[in-house]
Protein backbone atom coordinates (compact mmCIF):
# COMPACT_ATOMS: atom_id res chain seq x y z
CA UNK A 1 0.00 0.00 0.00
CA UNK A 2 2.82 2.66 -0.23
CA UNK A 3 1.26 4.04 -3.03
CA UNK A 4 -1.43 5.96 -1.58
CA UNK A 5 -1.42 8.67 1.52
CA UNK A 6 -3.60 11.09 3.51
CA UNK A 7 -3.86 14.97 4.19
CA UNK A 8 -6.19 16.10 6.86
CA UNK A 9 -6.96 19.70 7.70
CA UNK A 10 -8.51 19.36 11.00
CA UNK A 11 -10.15 22.81 11.33
CA UNK A 12 -12.10 24.23 13.98
CA UNK A 13 -15.56 24.06 12.06
CA UNK A 14 -14.94 20.83 9.79
CA UNK A 15 -12.35 18.88 9.19
CA UNK A 16 -11.27 17.86 5.78
CA UNK A 17 -9.12 14.49 4.37
CA UNK A 18 -7.52 14.02 0.88
CA UNK A 19 -6.65 10.33 -0.66
CA UNK A 20 -2.90 11.20 -2.66
CA UNK A 21 -0.58 9.34 -4.68
CA UNK A 22 2.72 9.69 -4.73
CA UNK A 23 2.75 12.36 -7.00
CA UNK A 24 0.43 14.38 -5.28
CA UNK A 25 -2.70 14.05 -7.23
CA UNK A 26 -6.15 14.03 -5.24
CA UNK A 27 -7.96 10.67 -5.72
CA UNK A 28 -11.14 11.67 -3.71
CA UNK A 29 -11.80 13.78 -0.72
CA UNK A 30 -14.05 13.57 2.44
CA UNK A 31 -15.42 16.06 5.10
CA UNK A 32 -16.91 15.53 8.53
CA UNK A 33 -17.05 17.96 11.98
CA UNK A 34 -15.16 19.83 13.68
CA UNK A 35 -11.22 18.65 15.40
CA UNK A 36 -10.88 21.00 18.65
CA UNK A 37 -8.39 19.02 19.95
CA UNK A 38 -7.67 21.29 23.06
CA UNK A 39 -11.33 21.52 24.24
CA UNK A 40 -12.74 17.46 22.58
CA UNK A 41 -9.69 15.33 21.73
CA UNK A 42 -12.25 12.32 21.30
CA UNK A 43 -14.37 14.20 19.02
CA UNK A 44 -11.73 15.20 16.89
CA UNK A 45 -10.52 11.73 16.73
CA UNK A 46 -13.50 10.70 15.59
CA UNK A 47 -14.00 13.40 13.06
CA UNK A 48 -10.53 13.03 11.81
CA UNK A 49 -10.92 8.87 10.96
CA UNK A 50 -14.74 10.07 9.12
CA UNK A 51 -13.13 12.48 6.71
CA UNK A 52 -10.30 10.40 6.35
CA UNK A 53 -12.92 7.42 5.71
CA UNK A 54 -14.90 9.26 3.22
CA UNK A 55 -11.98 10.65 1.38
CA UNK A 56 -11.15 6.36 0.66
CA UNK A 57 -14.53 5.48 0.02
CA UNK A 58 -14.35 8.74 -2.66
CA UNK A 59 -11.89 7.53 -4.15
CA UNK A 60 -12.56 4.20 -4.71
CA UNK A 61 -10.21 2.82 -2.01
CA UNK A 62 -11.58 0.47 0.73
CA UNK A 63 -12.13 2.59 4.27
CA UNK A 64 -10.41 0.20 6.58
CA UNK A 65 -7.58 0.82 4.70
CA UNK A 66 -6.99 3.89 7.18
CA UNK A 67 -5.42 1.43 9.40
CA UNK A 68 -2.20 1.10 6.96
CA UNK A 69 -1.95 4.52 5.27
CA UNK A 70 0.51 7.07 6.37
CA UNK A 71 -1.53 10.23 7.15
CA UNK A 72 -0.41 13.87 7.73
CA UNK A 73 -3.10 15.89 10.46
CA UNK A 74 -2.65 19.91 10.61
CA UNK A 75 -4.73 21.22 13.81
CA UNK A 76 -4.82 23.57 16.29
CA UNK A 77 -3.22 22.90 19.17
CA UNK A 78 -0.86 20.57 18.20
CA UNK A 79 1.91 22.61 19.83
CA UNK A 80 0.47 22.94 22.99
CA UNK A 81 1.34 20.39 26.05
CA UNK A 82 1.81 17.29 24.58
CA UNK A 83 -2.23 17.75 22.93
CA UNK A 84 -0.17 16.85 19.84
CA UNK A 85 1.72 13.53 20.61
CA UNK A 86 -1.55 12.52 22.26
CA UNK A 87 -3.59 12.59 19.21
CA UNK A 88 -0.49 11.08 17.11
CA UNK A 89 -0.78 8.13 19.80
CA UNK A 90 -4.34 7.86 19.38
CA UNK A 91 -5.02 8.13 15.76
CA UNK A 92 -5.48 4.83 14.09
CA UNK A 93 -3.54 5.30 10.95
CA UNK A 94 -0.50 3.12 9.53
CA UNK A 95 1.91 6.17 10.67
CA UNK A 96 0.42 9.91 11.84
CA UNK A 97 2.46 12.90 11.89
CA UNK A 98 -0.01 15.68 13.95
CA UNK A 99 1.37 18.96 13.00
CA UNK A 100 -0.22 22.53 13.46
CA UNK A 101 -2.99 24.12 11.58
CA UNK A 102 -0.25 27.61 10.74
CA UNK A 103 2.16 24.43 9.67
CA UNK A 104 -0.22 23.41 6.72
CA UNK A 105 -1.34 26.59 6.09
CA UNK A 106 2.46 27.77 5.35
CA UNK A 107 3.04 24.57 3.22
CA UNK A 108 0.03 24.93 1.38
CA UNK A 109 0.41 28.82 0.65
CA UNK A 110 4.11 28.98 0.34
CA UNK A 111 5.10 25.06 -0.83
CA UNK A 112 8.67 24.73 0.11
CA UNK A 113 10.11 27.56 -0.16
CA UNK A 114 10.90 30.11 2.55
CA UNK A 115 8.70 33.39 3.56
CA UNK A 116 5.82 34.71 5.45
CA UNK A 117 2.20 34.22 5.66
CA UNK A 118 -0.38 36.76 7.73
CA UNK A 119 -4.07 35.15 8.22
CA UNK A 120 -6.62 37.92 8.52
CA UNK A 121 -10.39 36.32 9.18
CA UNK A 122 -12.35 36.72 12.70
CA UNK A 123 -8.37 36.39 13.76
CA UNK A 124 -5.22 37.53 12.82
CA UNK A 125 -2.10 35.11 12.81
CA UNK A 126 1.34 35.07 11.37
CA UNK A 127 3.90 32.47 10.59
CA UNK A 128 7.12 32.41 8.80
CA UNK A 129 9.40 29.87 7.50
CA UNK A 130 13.13 30.90 6.97
CA UNK A 131 15.92 28.54 6.07
CA UNK A 132 13.49 25.71 6.69
CA UNK A 133 12.49 26.92 10.41
CA UNK A 134 9.19 27.80 11.06
CA UNK A 135 7.74 30.31 13.53
CA UNK A 136 4.58 32.51 14.73
CA UNK A 137 3.31 35.53 16.27
CA UNK A 138 0.05 37.05 17.19
CA UNK A 139 -3.21 35.17 17.02
CA UNK A 140 -3.73 35.69 21.36
CA UNK A 141 -7.70 35.91 20.27
CA UNK A 142 -9.61 39.35 20.14
CA UNK A 143 -9.67 41.00 23.77
CA UNK A 144 -5.64 42.00 23.86
CA UNK A 145 -4.58 40.43 20.70
CA UNK A 146 -5.57 39.87 16.96
CA UNK A 147 -5.07 43.93 15.97
CA UNK A 148 -5.94 42.74 12.65
CA UNK A 149 -8.63 40.88 12.79
CA UNK A 150 -12.61 40.99 11.51
CA UNK A 151 -13.29 41.30 15.36
CA UNK A 152 -11.18 44.56 16.34
CA UNK A 153 -11.92 46.49 13.34
CA UNK A 154 -15.70 45.83 14.05
CA UNK A 155 -14.84 46.39 18.18
CA UNK A 156 -13.00 49.50 16.94
CA UNK A 157 -16.17 50.63 14.59
CA UNK A 158 -18.63 50.59 17.52
CA UNK A 159 -15.77 52.35 20.13
CA UNK A 160 -15.73 55.10 17.13
CA UNK A 161 -19.36 55.00 16.97
CA UNK A 162 -20.18 55.81 20.76
CA UNK A 163 -17.74 58.57 20.73
CA UNK A 164 -19.10 60.50 17.72
CA UNK A 165 -22.18 60.14 19.41
CA UNK A 166 -20.64 61.85 22.11
CA UNK A 167 -19.37 64.42 19.70
CA UNK A 168 -15.74 63.21 21.18
CA UNK A 169 -14.13 62.41 18.05
CA UNK A 170 -15.61 62.92 14.66
CA UNK A 171 -18.45 61.44 12.85
CA UNK A 172 -18.94 59.83 9.83
CA UNK A 173 -21.42 58.40 6.88
CA UNK A 174 -20.06 55.15 8.47
CA UNK A 175 -20.94 55.98 12.12
CA UNK A 176 -23.96 57.38 11.37
CA UNK A 177 -25.08 54.26 9.30
CA UNK A 178 -24.53 52.48 13.18
CA UNK A 179 -26.09 54.60 15.37
CA UNK A 180 -29.03 54.49 12.96
CA UNK A 181 -28.69 50.42 13.09
CA UNK A 182 -28.75 50.81 17.17
CA UNK A 183 -32.10 53.74 17.15
CA UNK A 184 -29.14 56.37 17.51
CA UNK A 185 -28.88 55.11 21.45
CA UNK A 186 -25.51 54.20 22.54
CA UNK A 187 -26.87 51.84 25.28
CA UNK A 188 -28.23 49.47 22.78
CA UNK A 189 -24.80 49.63 21.37
CA UNK A 190 -22.95 48.95 25.11
CA UNK A 191 -25.29 46.27 25.01
CA UNK A 192 -24.97 44.59 21.70
CA UNK A 193 -21.05 44.81 22.23
CA UNK A 194 -21.00 43.10 25.78
CA UNK A 195 -22.67 40.10 24.02
CA UNK A 196 -21.10 39.71 21.44
CA UNK A 197 -18.28 37.17 20.31
CA UNK A 198 -15.32 37.65 17.80
CA UNK A 199 -17.40 36.45 14.65
CA UNK A 200 -20.59 39.62 16.14
CA UNK A 201 -17.77 41.93 16.15
CA UNK A 202 -16.17 40.71 12.33
CA UNK A 203 -19.68 40.92 10.83
CA UNK A 204 -18.75 44.45 10.68
CA UNK A 205 -15.40 44.27 8.77
CA UNK A 206 -16.75 44.13 5.18
CA UNK A 207 -18.78 47.18 5.74
CA UNK A 208 -15.65 48.99 7.07
CA UNK A 209 -13.45 48.42 4.18
CA UNK A 210 -16.50 49.16 2.25
CA UNK A 211 -17.00 53.00 3.39
CA UNK A 212 -13.28 53.18 3.65
CA UNK A 213 -12.82 52.51 0.09
CA UNK A 214 -15.63 55.22 -0.38
CA UNK A 215 -12.90 57.82 1.89
CA UNK A 216 -15.21 57.58 5.02
CA UNK A 217 -12.84 59.45 7.47
CA UNK A 218 -14.04 56.95 10.28
CA UNK A 219 -13.68 54.10 8.21
CA UNK A 220 -10.39 54.60 6.71
CA UNK A 221 -9.05 55.33 10.31
CA UNK A 222 -10.15 51.73 11.67
CA UNK A 223 -8.61 50.17 8.30
CA UNK A 224 -5.00 52.34 8.64
CA UNK A 225 -5.01 51.51 12.62
CA UNK A 226 -5.33 47.50 11.82
CA UNK A 227 -2.79 48.15 8.42
CA UNK A 228 -0.04 49.57 11.08
CA UNK A 229 -0.53 46.80 13.31
CA UNK A 230 0.11 44.60 10.33
CA UNK A 231 3.64 46.35 9.07
CA UNK A 232 4.76 46.35 12.66
CA UNK A 233 4.14 42.35 12.59
CA UNK A 234 5.30 41.50 9.08
CA UNK A 235 8.34 44.07 10.25
CA UNK A 236 8.81 41.63 13.46
CA UNK A 237 8.90 38.84 10.98
CA UNK A 238 10.66 40.10 8.01
CA UNK A 239 14.44 39.25 6.79
CA UNK A 240 16.53 40.81 4.17
CA UNK A 241 16.32 37.54 1.88
CA UNK A 242 12.26 36.61 2.62
CA UNK A 243 11.03 35.78 -1.17
CA UNK A 244 7.26 36.29 -0.59
CA UNK A 245 4.46 37.55 1.65
CA UNK A 246 1.10 35.77 1.40
CA UNK A 247 -1.86 36.88 2.83
CA UNK A 248 -4.59 34.56 3.67
CA UNK A 249 -7.76 34.35 5.11
CA UNK A 250 -11.48 36.39 4.51
CA UNK A 251 -9.85 39.75 4.50
CA UNK A 252 -6.75 39.54 2.53
CA UNK A 253 -7.67 40.93 -0.34
CA UNK A 254 -9.29 44.20 1.38
CA UNK A 255 -5.97 44.79 3.17
CA UNK A 256 -4.08 44.68 0.19
CA UNK A 257 -4.16 48.03 -1.14
CA UNK A 258 -3.76 49.27 2.67
CA UNK A 259 -0.16 47.60 3.28
CA UNK A 260 3.35 49.13 3.31
CA UNK A 261 4.68 49.87 0.40
CA UNK A 262 7.83 47.43 1.28
CA UNK A 263 5.61 44.72 1.66
CA UNK A 264 3.29 45.09 -1.30
CA UNK A 265 6.42 44.31 -3.29
CA UNK A 266 7.01 41.13 -1.73
CA UNK A 267 3.14 39.88 -1.88
CA UNK A 268 2.43 36.56 -3.87
CA UNK A 269 -0.62 34.95 -4.51
CA UNK A 270 -0.82 31.75 -1.99
CA UNK A 271 0.21 27.98 -3.99
CA UNK A 272 -2.63 26.39 -2.62
CA UNK A 273 -4.71 26.05 0.71
CA UNK A 274 -4.29 24.38 4.19
CA UNK A 275 -5.66 20.80 3.05
CA UNK A 276 -3.03 21.23 -0.30
CA UNK A 277 -0.49 21.61 2.26
CA UNK A 278 -1.41 18.92 4.20
CA UNK A 279 -1.68 16.68 0.90
CA UNK A 280 1.90 17.89 0.42
CA UNK A 281 3.19 17.07 3.22
CA UNK A 282 1.20 13.71 3.41
CA UNK A 283 3.29 13.37 -0.06
CA UNK A 284 6.54 13.71 1.83
CA UNK A 285 5.52 11.23 4.27
CA UNK A 286 4.61 8.71 1.78
CA UNK A 287 8.21 8.90 -0.13
CA UNK A 288 9.92 9.02 3.26
CA UNK A 289 8.43 5.44 4.44
CA UNK A 290 8.99 4.63 0.75
CA UNK A 291 12.46 5.10 0.97
CA UNK A 292 12.92 3.61 4.34
CA UNK A 293 11.58 0.51 3.14
CA UNK A 294 13.42 0.56 -0.26
CA UNK B 1 -40.67 68.06 61.14
CA UNK B 2 -39.09 70.68 58.61
CA UNK B 3 -35.68 71.22 60.16
CA UNK B 4 -34.31 67.87 59.22
CA UNK B 5 -33.09 65.75 55.54
CA UNK B 6 -31.58 62.68 54.35
CA UNK B 7 -29.02 62.90 51.60
CA UNK B 8 -28.03 59.33 50.65
CA UNK B 9 -25.41 58.01 48.04
CA UNK B 10 -26.93 54.77 46.64
CA UNK B 11 -23.90 53.64 45.19
CA UNK B 12 -23.22 50.25 43.48
CA UNK B 13 -20.87 48.85 46.10
CA UNK B 14 -22.93 50.55 49.13
CA UNK B 15 -25.27 52.65 50.29
CA UNK B 16 -24.21 55.91 52.63
CA UNK B 17 -26.49 58.09 54.23
CA UNK B 18 -26.20 61.49 55.95
CA UNK B 19 -29.18 63.24 58.43
CA UNK B 20 -28.76 66.74 57.68
CA UNK B 21 -30.22 70.50 59.31
CA UNK B 22 -31.46 73.41 57.16
CA UNK B 23 -27.68 74.59 57.30
CA UNK B 24 -26.45 71.10 56.23
CA UNK B 25 -24.81 70.13 58.75
CA UNK B 26 -24.83 66.49 59.33
CA UNK B 27 -26.15 65.40 62.58
CA UNK B 28 -25.81 61.46 61.71
CA UNK B 29 -24.44 58.84 58.83
CA UNK B 30 -25.35 55.40 57.86
CA UNK B 31 -24.31 52.81 55.72
CA UNK B 32 -25.61 49.70 53.98
CA UNK B 33 -25.45 47.33 50.97
CA UNK B 34 -25.24 48.01 47.84
CA UNK B 35 -28.12 50.03 45.52
CA UNK B 36 -28.23 48.29 41.57
CA UNK B 37 -31.67 49.50 40.67
CA UNK B 38 -30.97 48.66 37.01
CA UNK B 39 -30.49 44.84 37.86
CA UNK B 40 -32.29 44.55 41.47
CA UNK B 41 -34.82 47.12 42.64
CA UNK B 42 -36.26 45.68 45.45
CA UNK B 43 -32.70 45.25 47.70
CA UNK B 44 -31.82 48.75 46.23
CA UNK B 45 -34.99 50.09 48.07
CA UNK B 46 -33.81 47.96 51.21
CA UNK B 47 -30.51 49.27 51.64
CA UNK B 48 -31.54 52.78 50.64
CA UNK B 49 -34.09 52.95 53.72
CA UNK B 50 -31.60 50.75 56.12
CA UNK B 51 -28.91 53.53 55.44
CA UNK B 52 -31.47 56.22 56.19
CA UNK B 53 -32.55 54.65 59.19
CA UNK B 54 -28.87 53.92 60.64
CA UNK B 55 -28.32 57.59 59.84
CA UNK B 56 -31.39 59.03 61.79
CA UNK B 57 -30.18 56.64 64.91
CA UNK B 58 -26.87 57.82 64.90
CA UNK B 59 -28.17 61.48 64.76
CA UNK B 60 -30.17 60.11 67.87
CA UNK B 61 -33.23 60.32 66.17
CA UNK B 62 -36.10 58.31 65.61
CA UNK B 63 -35.13 55.91 62.89
CA UNK B 64 -39.37 55.68 62.08
CA UNK B 65 -38.77 59.11 60.90
CA UNK B 66 -37.97 57.90 57.69
CA UNK B 67 -41.59 58.44 56.66
CA UNK B 68 -41.84 61.99 57.50
CA UNK B 69 -38.88 63.36 56.30
CA UNK B 70 -37.49 64.34 52.59
CA UNK B 71 -34.60 62.90 50.89
CA UNK B 72 -32.38 63.25 47.68
CA UNK B 73 -31.27 59.98 46.19
CA UNK B 74 -28.59 59.92 44.30
CA UNK B 75 -27.83 56.16 42.05
CA UNK B 76 -26.85 55.01 39.01
CA UNK B 77 -29.63 54.15 36.62
CA UNK B 78 -31.66 57.14 37.61
CA UNK B 79 -32.53 58.30 33.97
CA UNK B 80 -32.65 54.78 32.24
CA UNK B 81 -36.21 54.34 31.47
CA UNK B 82 -38.46 54.97 34.13
CA UNK B 83 -35.89 53.43 37.00
CA UNK B 84 -35.70 56.49 38.78
CA UNK B 85 -39.27 57.31 38.99
CA UNK B 86 -40.44 53.38 39.75
CA UNK B 87 -37.83 54.13 42.51
CA UNK B 88 -39.03 57.62 43.71
CA UNK B 89 -42.83 56.41 43.85
CA UNK B 90 -41.60 52.95 45.70
CA UNK B 91 -39.47 54.78 48.45
CA UNK B 92 -40.92 55.08 52.38
CA UNK B 93 -39.74 58.98 52.76
CA UNK B 94 -42.17 62.09 53.57
CA UNK B 95 -41.01 62.79 50.18
CA UNK B 96 -38.55 62.11 47.69
CA UNK B 97 -36.47 62.83 44.87
CA UNK B 98 -34.10 60.70 42.62
CA UNK B 99 -31.66 61.86 40.34
CA UNK B 100 -28.44 60.21 39.13
CA UNK B 101 -24.88 59.38 40.91
CA UNK B 102 -23.62 61.89 38.41
CA UNK B 103 -25.79 64.56 39.80
CA UNK B 104 -25.00 64.21 43.22
CA UNK B 105 -20.89 63.68 42.20
CA UNK B 106 -21.67 67.36 40.29
CA UNK B 107 -23.02 68.98 43.17
CA UNK B 108 -20.66 67.66 45.59
CA UNK B 109 -17.56 68.48 43.68
CA UNK B 110 -18.68 72.30 42.09
CA UNK B 111 -21.56 73.40 44.49
CA UNK B 112 -23.75 75.31 42.43
CA UNK B 113 -20.80 76.27 40.41
CA UNK B 114 -20.82 75.85 36.39
CA UNK B 115 -18.15 73.27 35.55
CA UNK B 116 -16.98 69.73 34.43
CA UNK B 117 -15.84 66.63 36.32
CA UNK B 118 -14.09 63.88 35.21
CA UNK B 119 -14.67 60.68 36.97
CA UNK B 120 -11.27 58.03 36.59
CA UNK B 121 -11.87 54.56 38.39
CA UNK B 122 -12.38 51.34 37.15
CA UNK B 123 -14.17 52.99 34.44
CA UNK B 124 -14.15 56.47 33.13
CA UNK B 125 -17.37 59.32 32.50
CA UNK B 126 -17.51 63.21 32.55
CA UNK B 127 -20.26 65.55 33.28
CA UNK B 128 -20.98 68.98 32.79
CA UNK B 129 -23.17 72.20 33.94
CA UNK B 130 -23.36 75.12 32.00
CA UNK B 131 -25.97 77.40 32.66
CA UNK B 132 -27.77 75.01 35.42
CA UNK B 133 -27.97 72.67 32.69
CA UNK B 134 -26.02 69.17 33.30
CA UNK B 135 -25.09 66.73 30.50
CA UNK B 136 -22.77 64.10 30.84
CA UNK B 137 -20.64 61.94 28.18
CA UNK B 138 -18.54 58.87 28.71
CA UNK B 139 -19.05 56.08 31.01
CA UNK B 140 -20.11 53.33 28.54
CA UNK B 141 -18.09 50.15 30.21
CA UNK B 142 -14.31 48.89 28.69
CA UNK B 143 -15.37 46.75 26.09
CA UNK B 144 -16.03 50.00 23.56
CA UNK B 145 -15.99 52.69 25.89
CA UNK B 146 -14.08 54.28 29.51
CA UNK B 147 -10.73 55.21 27.50
CA UNK B 148 -9.19 56.54 30.33
CA UNK B 149 -10.38 53.56 32.97
CA UNK B 150 -8.56 51.40 35.27
CA UNK B 151 -9.49 49.03 32.86
CA UNK B 152 -8.54 49.76 29.99
CA UNK B 153 -5.21 50.89 30.93
CA UNK B 154 -4.98 47.66 32.26
CA UNK B 155 -6.42 45.76 29.43
CA UNK B 156 -3.87 47.95 27.42
CA UNK B 157 -0.75 46.77 29.23
CA UNK B 158 -1.62 42.61 28.63
CA UNK B 159 -2.22 44.08 25.12
CA UNK B 160 1.37 45.33 24.60
CA UNK B 161 3.20 42.74 27.25
CA UNK B 162 2.16 39.89 24.56
CA UNK B 163 3.08 42.26 21.63
CA UNK B 164 6.03 42.83 23.20
CA UNK B 165 6.56 38.89 23.53
CA UNK B 166 6.30 38.61 20.21
CA UNK B 167 8.89 41.15 19.30
CA UNK B 168 6.30 42.91 17.16
CA UNK B 169 6.41 46.35 19.54
CA UNK B 170 8.77 47.29 22.39
CA UNK B 171 9.62 45.39 25.63
CA UNK B 172 10.53 47.60 28.57
CA UNK B 173 11.12 47.09 32.41
CA UNK B 174 7.12 47.00 32.91
CA UNK B 175 6.14 44.48 29.83
CA UNK B 176 9.35 42.73 31.64
CA UNK B 177 7.63 42.36 34.68
CA UNK B 178 3.95 41.66 33.13
CA UNK B 179 5.72 38.42 31.80
CA UNK B 180 7.35 37.37 34.72
CA UNK B 181 4.60 37.68 36.42
CA UNK B 182 2.66 34.85 33.79
CA UNK B 183 5.53 32.59 33.47
CA UNK B 184 6.68 34.50 30.35
CA UNK B 185 3.64 32.35 28.63
CA UNK B 186 1.67 33.93 26.68
CA UNK B 187 -1.32 31.78 26.78
CA UNK B 188 -1.10 32.37 30.38
CA UNK B 189 -2.02 35.74 29.73
CA UNK B 190 -4.63 35.36 27.22
CA UNK B 191 -6.29 33.17 29.55
CA UNK B 192 -6.51 35.63 32.67
CA UNK B 193 -7.48 38.04 30.10
CA UNK B 194 -10.30 36.35 29.03
CA UNK B 195 -11.47 35.77 32.51
CA UNK B 196 -10.99 38.74 33.66
CA UNK B 197 -13.39 41.52 34.93
CA UNK B 198 -12.79 45.34 34.46
CA UNK B 199 -11.79 45.61 38.13
CA UNK B 200 -9.51 42.87 37.54
CA UNK B 201 -7.87 44.64 34.56
CA UNK B 202 -8.14 47.81 36.67
CA UNK B 203 -5.41 46.21 39.21
CA UNK B 204 -2.42 47.08 37.01
CA UNK B 205 -3.24 50.78 36.69
CA UNK B 206 -1.29 51.72 39.86
CA UNK B 207 1.87 50.06 38.31
CA UNK B 208 1.23 51.60 35.00
CA UNK B 209 1.26 55.14 36.62
CA UNK B 210 4.79 54.20 39.00
CA UNK B 211 6.58 52.97 36.06
CA UNK B 212 5.19 55.73 33.44
CA UNK B 213 6.91 58.38 36.50
CA UNK B 214 10.09 56.07 36.04
CA UNK B 215 9.55 56.84 32.65
CA UNK B 216 8.83 53.13 31.35
CA UNK B 217 8.73 53.58 27.39
CA UNK B 218 5.49 51.03 27.16
CA UNK B 219 4.01 52.90 30.75
CA UNK B 220 4.58 56.40 29.38
CA UNK B 221 2.98 55.68 26.15
CA UNK B 222 0.15 53.71 27.80
CA UNK B 223 -0.69 56.83 29.99
CA UNK B 224 -0.35 59.26 26.81
CA UNK B 225 -3.01 57.30 24.88
CA UNK B 226 -4.94 57.27 27.67
CA UNK B 227 -4.34 61.22 28.51
CA UNK B 228 -5.50 61.87 25.26
CA UNK B 229 -8.59 60.12 25.25
CA UNK B 230 -9.38 62.61 28.39
CA UNK B 231 -8.01 65.94 26.13
CA UNK B 232 -10.77 64.45 23.49
CA UNK B 233 -13.27 64.24 26.14
CA UNK B 234 -12.94 67.61 28.01
CA UNK B 235 -12.55 69.53 24.84
CA UNK B 236 -15.69 67.76 23.88
CA UNK B 237 -17.54 69.49 26.93
CA UNK B 238 -15.60 72.62 27.39
CA UNK B 239 -16.92 76.19 26.94
CA UNK B 240 -15.03 79.47 26.99
CA UNK B 241 -16.07 80.58 30.19
CA UNK B 242 -16.15 77.05 31.94
CA UNK B 243 -14.80 77.94 35.52
CA UNK B 244 -13.28 75.12 36.30
CA UNK B 245 -12.52 71.01 35.86
CA UNK B 246 -12.51 68.67 39.06
CA UNK B 247 -11.11 64.98 38.38
CA UNK B 248 -12.88 62.43 40.92
CA UNK B 249 -12.14 58.81 41.49
CA UNK B 250 -8.78 56.51 42.67
CA UNK B 251 -6.92 57.72 39.79
CA UNK B 252 -7.68 61.04 39.59
CA UNK B 253 -4.30 62.58 41.13
CA UNK B 254 -2.18 60.18 39.01
CA UNK B 255 -3.90 61.61 35.83
CA UNK B 256 -2.83 65.44 36.72
CA UNK B 257 0.59 65.58 35.44
CA UNK B 258 -0.69 63.48 32.44
CA UNK B 259 -3.36 66.42 31.43
CA UNK B 260 -3.04 68.66 28.66
CA UNK B 261 -1.76 72.30 29.52
CA UNK B 262 -5.34 73.89 28.60
CA UNK B 263 -7.15 72.13 30.98
CA UNK B 264 -4.55 71.82 33.95
CA UNK B 265 -5.31 75.48 34.09
CA UNK B 266 -9.01 75.04 34.94
CA UNK B 267 -8.23 72.17 37.56
CA UNK B 268 -9.67 72.52 41.50
CA UNK B 269 -10.06 70.70 44.10
CA UNK B 270 -14.10 69.08 44.72
CA UNK B 271 -15.75 71.22 47.31
CA UNK B 272 -16.81 67.75 48.49
CA UNK B 273 -17.53 63.48 47.78
CA UNK B 274 -20.76 62.50 46.56
CA UNK B 275 -22.55 62.03 49.86
CA UNK B 276 -21.86 65.91 50.13
CA UNK B 277 -22.98 66.59 46.82
CA UNK B 278 -26.62 64.22 47.89
CA UNK B 279 -26.82 66.44 51.82
CA UNK B 280 -26.37 69.81 49.15
CA UNK B 281 -29.68 69.00 47.34
CA UNK B 282 -31.63 67.49 50.40
CA UNK B 283 -31.10 71.03 52.02
CA UNK B 284 -32.28 72.48 49.00
CA UNK B 285 -35.56 70.16 48.80
CA UNK B 286 -35.94 71.34 52.65
CA UNK B 287 -35.60 74.72 51.79
CA UNK B 288 -38.28 74.28 48.82
CA UNK B 289 -40.56 72.49 51.18
CA UNK B 290 -40.44 75.09 53.78
CA UNK B 291 -40.90 77.85 51.64
CA UNK B 292 -44.14 76.12 50.02
CA UNK B 293 -45.17 75.38 53.34
CA UNK B 294 -44.41 78.91 54.68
Amino acid sequence: MGQFAIGIDGGGTNCRAAVIDSTGKILGTGKSGAANILSDLENSLINIVEAARQALASAGLDPELVGRLPAVIGTAGANVGNYGKRLESALPFGNSRVVTDATIALQGALGDADGIIGAFGTGSVYNARRDGKIWGIGGWGFVIGDQASGARLGRDLLERSVLAYDRVTTTSPLTDVIMAEFGNDPERVVEFAHASKPKDFARYSPVIFEYAAMNDVVAMDIVRTAATAITESLDALLWPECPSICLLGGLAQAYRPWLDTRHKALLAEPKGDVLRGAVELAVKLLLDREGSQG
